[in-house]
């Protein structure tokens, strides 16, 4: 293009989990967004914030053909480019190893190592040509250690991040970045319901594993995610960090 | 104290590297600040950008005694208070280890792990009753991987490395985060006068070990920083990332 651009940044779902403030921040940092099945009034607020707004509905399940693919289509149809993407992906199941199925095994496998997949495979064959860009893949911390009460999702999760790390490897030579950052112990419904938390009691003995003491919040985990996607910091990638309290 | 205050900022080293542009991001983030052996003019600056600033001079070499506990007395003196606090660290040596001395080893400990084992002890005991803040150990990638010419500096770099991540989960219960970063092949004139990169041939032959291709900047580095020190993410502690390019 002739002119210079504002920065084009695809966050795959902005309906719940770290997506929505993901999406605020990156709008009040001068980007246009590309976002998949957004909140109730998410998108009406980003352009309130100076952002071209492009929706996805649909696109939630991201092992399902064609997600990622859908939303990548739609961010080069309305804005000829993508400079940061970001997803979050992974199907939790818990239960003892020897209590486990091959369904299970078959669902983590789903939602931790092939939706990660085709979100990589898509970002990175359409911004591999910019010359620089940023992929961002949320996974968990339980990559990172194993973990207790959860062994196949932490493998499958190891599984996922590890290919991230690969894909930077394979994308450096093109200038774009491949980063992965797992979390553990947020504070957000989806956790607090699998987990018990809604209860008091329950929710004091998840803080009391998490040595920094508490959960943490969705807004600053979003904090946390910008220099990986907002294009203040180019020189890092096949990365992984623990988001988690000090757990991992 | 019982009215609202700024936070306040402590940066080892504002003279060259990555300080004065951690400085100038904290001071436009709303940060007060104590800064160490700032550059020419940089005091001025941070002050016209609002902060109100303390500077502590002699305090370059952090392995030698007392010069961390002279920068923690400085802002709690003027602050009565530190919620941030950052240094970068290191005495290369490279060769090959059969070539190695006594003195070689002695040297990298002393800048690799004496220097970060005064910083961290100094302001994680100044930090520690305030129920929350953040340290940020700088070192290197080479503590991530073998690192062929500097097998002493190496080694001694991981010792840094994971005495800060030790440090983090003792003080993960005062509330008190404590991360590391470690770059590699950042264009400072002092790497660039330590590899002979001043010479554009030999620069890119650097540049060609690079990943992705090119030298990282002190800027764009700062930015990466931010979030492990400036207030606005709290859930982070223990975690070490590579800052190279990919190399690490």
């Amino acid at each position: 293009m002739s002119q210079p651009s504002r920065r084009v940044a695809l966050v795959y779902n902005a309906q719940f989990y770290v997506g929505p403030p993901l999406a605020r921040l990156l709008a009040e940092r001068g980007h246009d967004l590309v976002v998949g099945d957004p909140a109730d009034g998410l998108a009406d607020e980003l352009e309130s914030l100076g952002a071209a707004v492009e929706v996805v509905t649909g696109v939630h399940d991201l092992a399902a053909p064609g997600s990622a693919q859908r939303l990548v289509d739609a961010a080069l149809a309305r804005f000829g480019r993508i400079d940061s993407a970001t997803a979050f992906t992974g199907n939790v199941v818990v239960g003892r190893f020897l209590n486990s199925t091959d369904e299970d095994l078959a669902a983590v496998v789903r939602g931790c190592l092939e939706a990660p997949y085709h979100f990589l495979k898509a970002t990175a064959a359409a911004m591999k040509d910019n010359g620089n860009g940023q992929i961002l893949l949320i996974t968990s911390a339980s990559a990172a250690r194993p973990t207790p009460g959860a062994p196949l999702y932490s493998a499958a999760r190891a599984a996922g991040t590890m290919l991230a790390r690969n894909v930077a490897g394979e994308m450096a030579r093109f200038g774009l970045q491949v980063n992965a950052v797992g979390t553990n112990f947020m504070d957000f419904p989806e956790f607090l319901r699998a987990s018990g938390g809604d209860d008091p009691e329950v929710r004091a003995r998840l803080e009391a594993q998490v040595p920094l003491g508490r959960l943490g919040t969705v807004e600053e985990f979003a904090h946390f995610c910008m220099p990986f996607v907002d294009g203040t910091s180019g020189f890092t990638t096949g990365q992984f960090v623990a988001y988690a309290g000090g757990w991992a």
